[in-house]
């Protein structure tokens, strides 16, 4: 639509569009809005609808993915997480431990993420285990010690949801609902979360091609949920002196495809502490709009995955140094996001 | 146990372990049963066991599966679906088409398969697929149209169940409940096949290990079932003269690790059909115990996977070519399990 | 050519594709004799040819290999090491230790390969080691110990060149001479391979796709050696159950796309001796022309490899064992080659 | 040694090396000599040499590799290539085509290279190609050529060795030899360059593991040339959005491990274009001494690789942008390699 399509212009797209029998999708940007056909067989014809007031063009999506795809929506999509403001051109920071494991934990990570200027905090209240007989996380307990730390840190939670079961109540106490790598492509999960109001974080298979990520990504956006925020976070390959191999390419591949913003998890990308903090310099300086990052008040004491987490002053260092980064790139205009 | 153990031997071996807080499972095998012990945080002591009457003895598993390991239980698991028996020698034959179209087809298919030799029909009644756009399958019509081809041609049905939802559906139906290779590592889903009493098919994921995938199952017989075929489908690789790589090595590797049986899907593992009957025979030769094809009667109408199914002569090729090289392996006591 | 084409006919092609400048390749077969044309920038008009007398057809090559290609030659390439006939349809079992460690060791294991029904030796007297203070083989004095075993057993000798500096020496000695699989794209050394006499043993490389394997091979076809046999060794992937992941599925794609015999290695493609066995029996199943594995008289005493070296006694039960298999599907006409 | 050891106490060391049978290797440093020791097939006793004078500690090196260590060498080496030091903290930029295609052309190159900021020139004059159809390069001419651009220049000539017949002549005119990705693991190459007084530059191969690519190195310094520079080009996977997948982790665990500089090749790296910009700001962030990256005066007429050749005004963006972030990292003291 035209930067200046008012109400009424959308909606009598929107009624074209269903009384042809298709889906319609208002996805709205920050300059203009876009309106996403999806439920045709066929091509339908661009003209039927570049005559309707309000309507700047009528494209054909060539791609398998609609409504992801930049040629539905050529503006960059911001989602807002507890007004944090995602893929707005500042990269984002979150950090906090891999699972919750109890209120006081919980608590201080989220003090030690806030005074190290993160903006967001991550932690598992469910937690997918390869074996049964591992911790699986403190379930809603988990998520009220979340609500907690919210309540006295003003970060916004990003945690979570394994299952269908759990979603709604992962819901209520989220600000933000994570779908896990292993979970890329469980299609019911994905439709649940499409059905929700709030944004959701989606991994990266390990095993996912791009079209195989975004395509997981429309699935979310298919069922009215567009504030999704895309994350890479190391794929599987023959290398083994990482845990798994960031795969970099991936934030400017999204950005050129696709609207929605992207962002790299260096903990799970590297599984090592050492590495961490020259991969998300590395991020930062390819363009992610934000970091997800293990940070445990005392990680050699962590329950899980204490080994690829960053202690406090660590995380620090890291914000401080990415944001330098982000500033001259910034400052030059040298955003990847704007070169290529 | 002994083999002579009685039932009164079981129960006092389970009510020990249950008074001392964990878990027991029993696991009948076909000489002997085996039970296992989960739900301890550290080792117990044999002794402790093995005077009670009917123990053979008692052994620490030293891996992280506990259940499916041959440790635990020595013998190979024989898992009947439809009075079929999977893992018990002879290779089993489990053909049908990609998904359930319409009930003609399936009735089709079915008939087809059984005329080829074929004693288990398979087909999707829900099918994951990577377009939220693409055709999902007929639901639970289709799971209506697989029961009367049963019903006509006295095939065992094995079908996908995507998710938590519409397990009771699909469980109702089935013969064989298949957890397809995108939810190997569905935990939640895992744990409802766990409780259900049918027989459970279990894919490996597209970059699952060999540990992952045992510990996958491991899930499922947590929860109590312990009928569950292992599936090797092909992993993602480099490799591009197939969709994906089929590693045939799992299957000896699976076998002297646990006693649980493995087939091979070599239609999704080459993703060619000219290259699905060569590596059957492979497949047959490494010695697994069944295949699981894609069988079409038009493949070139199929709505999906059409380009990877044989038609029904292709298939009575397959199965007598792969019982021709079965039999070989068996007379000569040549049986891979046997020698390796 | 027509299969009664005359030394004159084929002269008379030969001449006049020199006469336009390119380069004629004489490729014989069993029943005809296939000319391959390189050195052309663009299309040539096939009638130039086809008027000729002896020509069956002139045929444009539409892949990026031409002479290794069955578009240029349908029939299958049979290359004779020694006498020994590899793709003429049974299987070839070449024997022997990783690395010749002395006249005594290799004469032994001459003996044992002979006695367990091995046709060809094999042997490495130039070792590509990943460490240059591993051993790396006995040099000249390795390839004359081959010689001795040669002499006494009549076993063919397979030996690897490791570079174009000893390449004279090692074709002096060898029946075969073997390019390893980290030596595949080393163009210089398959030059010089494509300039010898002998029969050249190509293995395929640790992560080459199909295209480039065969764009190896031609290397050498292209300087007038077409006694060329590939050989699947395994692929690196992130599967850790064993060494490398044999890929079986590239032996029925090499077959379709060439001419050329294509053979297994199972004791690199598992690097585990108890699975030499089942994938030894499951390449012969799928269609392979022969094996290569490592067998050694005392395998944990070997200087390299033991761990995956079969002692006689499993060598003697894998040629029966490969054998039968063969047999079967030869009698049943069940060859995956002939079905597919 | 101690940073004040003379010459008189490295001979002294050497000279006891040598005594004992095996060999010394002098590896000059900036602040410090190290001398390694090779040849032992067992342990030595650190005391034998820590009480001659000079000498700072004797270390006994626990991996596999050992001259290019960190135990064994402590301080970073700093290549110096035609006067440009490669590994001292700045980042080196080296630009160039493909292959050298003519004299015009690479003088342009070399001119657009060198007004963008570049400090050395690539090209190839001998190309491994990998059909024997291809291109394969200007051979000599391309060698006078370059010393050509280099006469006019300034610049440094960095050019690859293929095999070891044309190294002699490629030493000759390049101020840093090049070993490709496929020739990684060549080792008669490795060891000829190893006997070469140019520095070396040896590309990562295919899918080489980390200790692979620092064996290979190992060849080059066991022979006697200390100053390697080491490059990451993209490793192979299944993710087809890129021509290979760049592996930046290996940049922070190489410098971890070794003493040598390691650089990065983003347009192998990535193979497309627009991706090499953001990829090789990436990898100044991650830490990497250098750039080599394809620049083509007319990337849309280049012979090879066009589509992943920059312009020259896309290359001065390059270089700028990264000298931006290299700038800010170093004067926040920022740098990856301090801090991990």
């Amino acid at each position: 639509m035209k930067p200046q399509a008012g109400d009424a212009d959308i909606a009598r797209v929107r009624e074209k569009i269903e009384a042809l029998g298709f889906h319609a999708h208002v996805i709205p940007g920050e300059q203009r809005t876009a309106i996403g056909i999806t439920g045709n067989s066929g091509p339908i014809d661009p003209a039927e609808f570049e005559d309707l007031p309000g309507v700047a063009e009528a494209i054909r999506v060539s791609k398998p993915y609609k409504l992801v795809s930049r040629e539905t929506k050529p503006d960059n999509t911001v989602v807002a997480v507890n007004g944090v403001r995602v893929g707005a051109g500042k990269p984002v920071f979150c950090g906090g431990p891999c699972a919750v494991e109890s209120r006081e934990q919980i608590l201080e990570s989220a003090r030690a993420v806030k005074a190290a200027g993160g903006q967001l905090l991550r932690g598992g209240a469910y937690k997918p285990r390869t074996s049964p007989y591992s911790f699986q996380g403190l379930g809603e307990a988990g998520l009220r010690h979340l609500a907690d730390a919210r309540e006295e840190t003003g970060l916004g939670i990003v945690t979570e949801a394994v299952d269908v079961e759990t979603f709604d109540l992962v819901e209520r106490y989220a600000d933000c609902v994570q779908i896990g790598a292993r979970n890329m492509q469980n299609f019911s999960l994905l439709r649940r979360a499409g059905r929700s109001r709030k944004p959701v974080l989606l991994k990266r298979g390990m095993s996912s091609t791009l079209e195989e990520f975004l395509m997981a990504a429309e699935y979310i956006l298919a069922e009215g949920n567009y504030n999704v925020i895309l994350c890479e976070r190391g794929v599987r390959t023959f290398a083994d002196h990482t845990r798994n191999t960031l795969d970099l390419s991936v934030v400017p591949a999204v950005q050129s495809l696709s609207h929605l913003p992207i962002i790299v998890d260096p903990s799970h990308g590297t599984g090592k502490r050492d590495k961490v903090l020259p991969l998300s310099l590395a991020a930062v300086a390819v363009g992610a709009s934000g970091l997800i990052v293990e940070v445990h008040p005392q990680p050699d004491h962590a329950l899980s995955d204490g080994y690829q987490s960053l202690d406090p002053a660590q995380f620090a260092e890291l914000t401080a140094a990415c944001r330098a980064v982000a500033e001259v790139l910034a400052e030059k205009r040298f955003s990847a996001r704007e070169l290529h």
